[in-house]
């Protein structure tokens, strides 16, 4: 079945493999009018670029994006906003063994089984560099969203047993801007110095065990109206919850105080609201901005837990596609963590999601499409 | 915008809500043939049915289900499935106050921000009523996913700071009887007597103090062909994390390790292959039967974080729609915790998801629909 | 597969078969805040009722509406509207024999092929009485329409070989107001009266005769704004074309000049534009008020061919469901032509279209979503 | 809002414009292990190609297709499939005027209208080269619905005033590789030798008169099985008008007798059924294939109107964008007549259609679904 397209309103369809000619992604219903240049997009590609650190596989890909519709002046004309990133650096050599046998922890055995052969060539479509599309589509996104007053802040809260202090509250009352630039002066984007360098050395440690690490990766968005999502079936952290999903290596999602809440009582988990300029305002923040799966006004708060790289150069014990049993260790240019370079597929997934559902709301009142239709006339 | 549908191949859309006439769904998309009675039905909405304990709302509802079309002569007909329950305990007495304060926890405030107004009276669509559709749906998706060979183990993991002690692991290789039967015991539906009892008194000790909780739902599905899901937006694990969050309540969904593999590394947490019955099989399940996004013929196994019902006498601070701070006790008949009834929505929202992608799964490959075509002249 | 939902926006979804317990449909997306009544629908269905002249069948149902879910003090609350009507005289003795033959122009056979067997109690799911609940959905989008300045004028234009002298725009320029009278004032819903008379007589000799007859429904749409409808898939005009060929019996369609247009030749067909009240507009309508598949501000006006009633008692030869040859000769209640009571389910299929891309459109302006949030806020 | 993605299984998704860098299509949810390579994609993008006859537009362009992802060793992975045209012949100073005016019978108004802008060259997306993405989609689906056993026969029917005398029966029951080389061999892809003399002769003499000509695009499909198509709304007959209406320039759509219908009556449209090699078999085809939206094992026969080309040298009035009235003469290369490129657009539609509600068809038993995960096993 089709299962490569996310959105209802703005919609993204992926396309490309990891040893293929590229990997794409078709923008539509973009509204027109939006002022849009490669170099928007260029910029949220460059956070998830490969061999920028040493935590990152060493492939060389410049991955630079070729607007190839949708485009005209300098402005989103409402078309399909087409988008391409060329492989430049595949060798596929690294993966002829890959062909042979069932890689642990990858999709190695279940594409196998889903299609009866596979594109093994570097995990083929269930390689990392599927999330090109994604975070191109996203960079769109989050450029209309910034027009409607919205930002991200997301970053990495813990490598492997590490984590930063601050809770999501401590950091939004903070230095923005100085948090925001602590965060890209580390390959690991964490907001926090002392964490910073102690994951890198725990990192370092693993690679020496020829190991890897996981995550968790958490996001903050700021500026959203009350109203957003809808009530049953697409609540906003539902969708969410999805998307976030949706990326691989993904094992965990919650919002607010998430897994917490379950051991807390409604006595401290509610809360409570009062009165702030006028308006009604949310004095506590556990549920993480969401009530009844619609945006209450106050910062959404979620985080992504994501496992360790599959990819170790240690002996692993597996089957071949003949089901024999062999053991295999893992060459070629792997990440020992993804964390990092996922920080930018989650907000892009975010921003996906919580700008299809804001232009779904623009219809939830017979009286705003009244207005509209009296505007227009 | 709708929001009010679930679902691709095998779709459900809901509607009702809490003081309205009813609760219903139209399940579409049911193949034909199915032998299908308004008791298979029934015994799903029995399981989610109030004032079976001092632990659920004293609202009396018998929840009796009605098959108003799609079935004919004992059989699904392959067109839209009609399933209605009537509200009969309705009494709105109880919430003239609420319309005109926001209750902290609840929807209301959000449904205000989005439509102008609501449907005050227990919670109009934001009702856990709202889960009869879901159930009543999920109840024919089990019945055919049974045809199938797929079963569902599904209970509470914990209730407030109280927890099982059995891995899930154990719990299947167990006796699966006599844990179906454990759950079926206490009104917590918890596998294991100590806890069960532990959290009977922990819950009373809340209702004591006005207060209320949260808890854990476990679900592990069994006889899951390898296959199932799409390597991209469509992930199994993508859709049940949407499907699970999209449950009032629900704050947080995590996957075989979960979170606790961000904690982790590759070597400990890689599943490794062996062979089983001349298949390739996994040695253990940290994936928790997933791997991009496809299932590897592992058992399923997912939890969800769901936090303590918003609704408590004890007093609390919030605002009127005026804006104005006032203090309210919320009276009207609430469950003090929602874990037990919402475990069979989880179960319910887990089969639509599993059958849904497990339709969409027969066209993976140009063989099947040679043979089915060549089968069909 | 599903296949009883239409629309993306503004979504109605049906259920219901002629002898099943009723007929309903589920309409999901209904922005908040319309007033809405049971008479604002039953107005319309009154319109397709049977029984109410010798040209229609004799079954005596009264087809009360009844709203389940979704309207709270008058006005839709933004979450799905249920509608529902009761089958009450159903007499299913009528169809016994039909289970065991297939009716030459019914989906008896097709409905057999499909899915193993069929309830055939009067068509079951191919009923026309199907289009209840496409009635009673797009009774709530014209009630919306109404608001956004839009008007629908739906007619017979030919009864079998009788058909009506005005053109279509003769007709607009014409008195709207006793053109709407004439139509209603007849069984046929023809605008002229000349041809009204003549086709009830040549109707009577088609009974006589044990035979059935068709014709011509023409639907016009005016005060449609210009920019409704998407240019590629989801055109105005292809949007429609799909909504009246859903329609049982519909065997073309054809928008503006339609195919009289392939005779034609670019001078002739081509519509110049001119100013209007110092705008844009145009001097001629073979558009049909659609270009590129977008609303042009031109009255939009199409047409659907529908076919003679399949139910003859004359003598028919067909097999039955083991293949042999039988002559049959169908007795019960049937429409000797169907079409004065498909014009309402044209009107409501070309509301529901045209209200979806109406929503749908509102987005189309990266301005439009600014707009909005700033007020919002 | 979104709309450029068709198919609800196997999904189209097109972008580009006329005078973009290329345009192009992602095909997914093409079950995996078909073999395919460009060349099975070129021959059906040929049949569309530029400048091959006097009568189509002198643009050159070689429309060389490139698979940039989804096949992998020769074979269809699964997964999306990205097809790309490059534009080669560019030549936007033929539209340097375009952007200050609103062409007659064009979409320049609406899209005006609707985006606020528009990109003026060459129709931008509204060129019929955006059918280019429909064709490379349509020739996947006809190369794996000819491995199903479904054959096409697309042709000009009728240019202009002038139309060939077979009826569809008679051209079924004839000839078939004849007619198709008839086809073939001549500019306007008529399978009569007489009338497509005599429409050449008419076509010069409209571009003698500075003028454009329509036209009538008939497609027979046979091989489809009985039992394909949705009862309600997703009729296969509903299904292909869309897919038809959505390409430019059509204006009516009809199946079997069509319009014909309507002056018809019961006794001579019905069809009645016989037996042929112990099955159930139509003795004549006025239904065109397809009853209660359902295939009913008859070649499926349908119809096109085509109106002229907008685009004429004579001298037009229209408005500028100021809304003031100026004469214009529309220079540039433009094709007299779009019918015969259209002959293989209809094609591509029609498969894309069929192919989809044939994928849908297979989980229409819960008998076929236990069969299936029966043999997975």
């Amino acid at each position: 079945m089709a299962g490569s397209t996310f959105g209802t309103h703005f919609k993204v369809t992926t396309w490309g493999e990891s040893h293929g000619k590229g990997i794409g992604v078709v923008v539509d219903g973009c509204p027109a009018g939006l002022p849009l240049a490669a170099s928007d997009i260029q910029g949220y590609l460059d956070r998830r670029k490969p061999g920028q650190s040493r935590f990152s596989t060493q492939r060389k890909e410049d991955d630079a994006v070729e607007i190839l519709s949708g485009v005209f002046e300098g402005k989103s004309t409402g078309t399909p906003i087409s988008l391409m990133v060329q492989n430049k650096d595949q060798r596929s050599r690294d993966y002829g063994d890959i062909a042979s046998y069932y890689r642990p922890g990858h999709a190695d055995y279940t594409f196998d089984m889903k299609y009866g052969f596979r594109d093994y060539r570097g995990g083929g479509r269930s390689s990392g560099r599927e999330t090109i599309g994604r975070v191109a589509g996203g960079a769109i996104a989050c450029k209309l969203l910034k027009t409607l007053g919205i930002s991200f802040l997301t970053y990495a809260r813990a490598i492997g047993p590490v984590s930063i202090q601050s809770s999501p509250e401590e950091l939004l009352h903070g230095d923005l801007a100085g948090i925001q630039q602590q965060i890209l002066s580390n390959p690991l984007y964490m907001p926090e110095e002392a964490p910073a360098v102690q994951a890198q050395d725990f990192l370092a440690s693993c690679m020496e065990r020829q190991d890897s690490a996981g995550g968790v990766v958490e996001c903050m968005i700021t500026g959203v109206p009350a109203g957003i999502g809808e009530p049953v079936f697409d609540k906003l952290d539902a969708n969410l919850a999805k998307a976030i999903f949706s990326i691989g290596a993904v094992k965990g999602f919650e919002i607010g105080d998430g897994f917490a809440t379950a051991a807390s009582t409604g006595r401290s988990n509610n809360d409570a609201l009062g009165s702030k300029d006028g308006r009604a305002a949310f004095l506590s923040n556990h549920a993480g901005g969401i009530l009844g799966g619609i945006s209450n006004g106050a910062p959404i708060v979620f985080r992504a837990a994501i496992k360790p790289t599959p990819s170790i150069s240690a002996t692993q014990q597996t089957v071949n596609t003949s089901g024999d049993p062999v053991e295999i260790s893992i060459r070629g240019r792997h990440d020992p963590i993804i964390v990092p370079r996922a920080v930018v597929v989650v907000e892009s997934m975010a921003a996906l999601t919580l700008l299809d559902l804001m232009i779904g709301h623009m219809a939830s009142r017979a009286s705003s499409l009244e207005q509209f239709y009296r505007d227009v006339r």
